[in-house]
């Protein structure tokens, strides 16, 4: 094998904005991993396809064949996504040693429910991994959730593993705070072992801001650049009470949240007042509710025994300015760093995470956290589908 | 490595009976395979999971919350499948090497046509095989469609590259005919190489005949038993025209059919009449279809220069003593036998296969027949997802 390996991590995120592809190259595993971005960019979906997405993500009804074809065209998507980021990184696509994707959530239930006479919970990606390895040549890695979620997890969050070798740090305890769709964290106390990371989603990060911007201007504004609009809003009280009051911000970890729980239905809370309450009151009433129940996740509900120094932010939402000023305000012991002040940019963290969770898979090392995810024990994750520079993975 | 391995194979088909369960000891891989049925069995389906299975196949209005339930629920009760076949064949689960899952066809559209601004074709199995992994501790293969499609073919059959390794012969060309939901046939000439295998779906096998059969008693009976309803009906010429009439029978080969060509709306063809026939005569009419199409299929498409001797039938319709009868008088020059004849039995042979292909993918060898799927080229067929025996494959 080489000494150092390359590998292009995939993530679309539940904000369904695009697909992001970090091109790192790796270098040692486990523990051992060192890791460094050569590039990463993002693709943006079509409206149409997004609109697509967005439908199937929303439990509307659809058939079977809708989302086998969807399956297929994101597979041929993530496949340009790659050819750009070589051609960007000017790198050979056969230099590459593997792909990791996450795919496009398009369902996640971590609670079983009765289903056909049985208890059930399931999660579903979508992303066709075969296209990939045929398209590039490469050895793909795909659909990390579902074999945590077999082994008793919760199928999320995985990235804890990603961030346990990227930043844990000798004498500083830090939580990597992570705003797409939904905000995730996760601990690391000084000098911690691998067992002794928790992680959980706190519930929405962008996703309801997000919504709220697009629905009042008809779809002229995707989300709130730099939390402009929040900032010169003012939080409206009573909504925030009864928004907060939804049971999920007082279950006990491990949890996670998605679509189902903060999409459509949770957002309609603030259209019965939309008469009265302007744009930029929701959006701000929206900005605290994710503050807040980030800022009492790690309080409250991350290590309570454990020290933590620093908070690191990374996703989309580390660009909004308000929203990151709210949080420092509200944890006021401690620092709140973006995660590019260490040398990770912010929007890359995600799938520079899924590019090291392959590489794991491709050494028949374990990915999961399990004081993360739930799960019983460690498992080798995602699903492994052979492109043609298999003779290099034979040679091992 | 041992010098053999036992695996199990896994294949639920667009009849949608239940799940069909073969463990196979395989000595030697590629064309050095020996393979040899330990113990088969088939666990059917409760009615609910049928009814939801065919309700979401048949293209009906569904979520994707229902697609990725039933997708873990199958994981489950594929698992079912493997402990009762172990128990039955007292063998213990850990001292099987891989499974071999088809998974159950939900979708598959082989041509492709416009979706979201861009031409897609594309093939969805579902039955989450990290459940597998997980319940059986055994590392699964599973999926093997959609890589070959990626690669430019039908992603079907893929039975004949197990064929080819079980029924290949030096001195007599050979057809396999498989007969379940939708009929197949391989073309073997003697001592053919691989690249000379032919194979391609004649249309309908028993879906037509079993839907009749549940139409009109009412869900009392699922199929006729041996073929005695339509022994004692008559054909309806001019309805047999009508259905002759469809496009996909006059289509050159490579081709695949599914529930999306031959499942309700052809079978509608049938109702239209249903006050005027009786239906022994429907379904004699439905015998004598597939017996036509198999035998023109034979005559005409495949192989029009090889010599082949005999067809030999499996799958469900191989029990349908009618059914073979005329397909003996359509083609009087050929031996028709069933593959029971042969050591194989009917009902396990598509099982078997799949063990195969996930065996010759875990020894990273490509299990696609191009000249049968249209391929460009052979790959590496499926998905890996490791089980807790990865050690056994580590040492490889």
């Amino acid at each position: 094998m080489k000494d150092s390996q390359l590998v292009i991590g995939l993530m679309t995120g539940t904000s369904i904005d695009g697909i992001d592809a970090a091109l790192v190259e790796v270098v040692g595993h486990g523990v051992h991993t060192h890791a460094s971005l050569k590039h990463f960019l993002s693709l943006p979906f079509s409206g149409q396809v997004r609109a697509e997405i967005l439908r199937i993500a929303s439990g509307k009804m659809v058939t079977a064949g809708e989302i086998s074809q969807l399956n297929f065209l994101l597979g041929h998507l993530y496949s340009e996504a790659v050819f750009q980021l070589c051609r960007e990184a000017k790198a050979e696509i056969h230099q590459l040693d593997a792909i990791g994707s996450h795919g496009q959530t398009i369902y996640h239930q971590s609670e079983p429910s009765s289903f056909c006479g049985h208890r059930v919970n399931s999660t579903l990606q979508i992303g066709e991994p075969s296209i990939l390895a045929e398209n590039t040549g490469i050895t793909v890695v795909a659909d990390f959730r579902p074999r945590d979620m077999a082994a008793g997890g919760k199928g999320a969050p995985l990235i804890p593993y990603a961030d346990y070798l990227l930043f844990r740090h000798a004498r500083k305890g830090r939580v990597l705070l992570n705003v797409g769709g939904i905000a995730n964290v996760t601990s690391i106390p000084a000098s911690a072992r691998m067992n002794q990371v928790r992680a959980f989603d706190t519930g929405p990060g962008n996703m309801v801001m997000d919504a709220l911007a697009v629905h009042f201007t008809r779809g002229e504004r995707q989300y709130d650049q730099d939390g402009e609009m929040a900032a010169s809003g003012k939080v409206i009280q009573g909504l925030l009470d009864e928004l907060l009051s939804h049971p999920f911000f007082h279950r006990k970890p491990p949890k996670t949240a998605g679509r189902e729980e903060f999409g459509e239905g949770f957002v309609s809370q603030f259209f019965r007042r939309d008469r009265l309450d302007s744009l930029e009151d929701l959006i701000a009433t929206a900005a605290e509710l994710t503050a807040i129940t980030v800022a009492r996740a790690i309080q409250g509900q991350l290590q309570p025994g454990s020290h933590l120094d620093q908070v690191i932010v990374s996703g989309g939402g580390a660009g909004n300015h308000h929203l990151l000023r709210r949080i420092q305000a509200l944890l006021p012991r401690m620092e709140v760093l973006i995660s590019d002040d260490l040398g990770i940019p912010a929007d890359a963290k995600e799938a520079i995470g899924f590019a090291l969770l392959a590489h794991e898979t491709l050494h028949l090392s374990p990915g999961n956290v399990p004081s993360a995810t739930g799960a019983r024990h460690p498992v080798i994750l995602g699903k492994v589908i052979y492109g043609n520079n298999y003779g290099r993975l034979r040679g091992r």
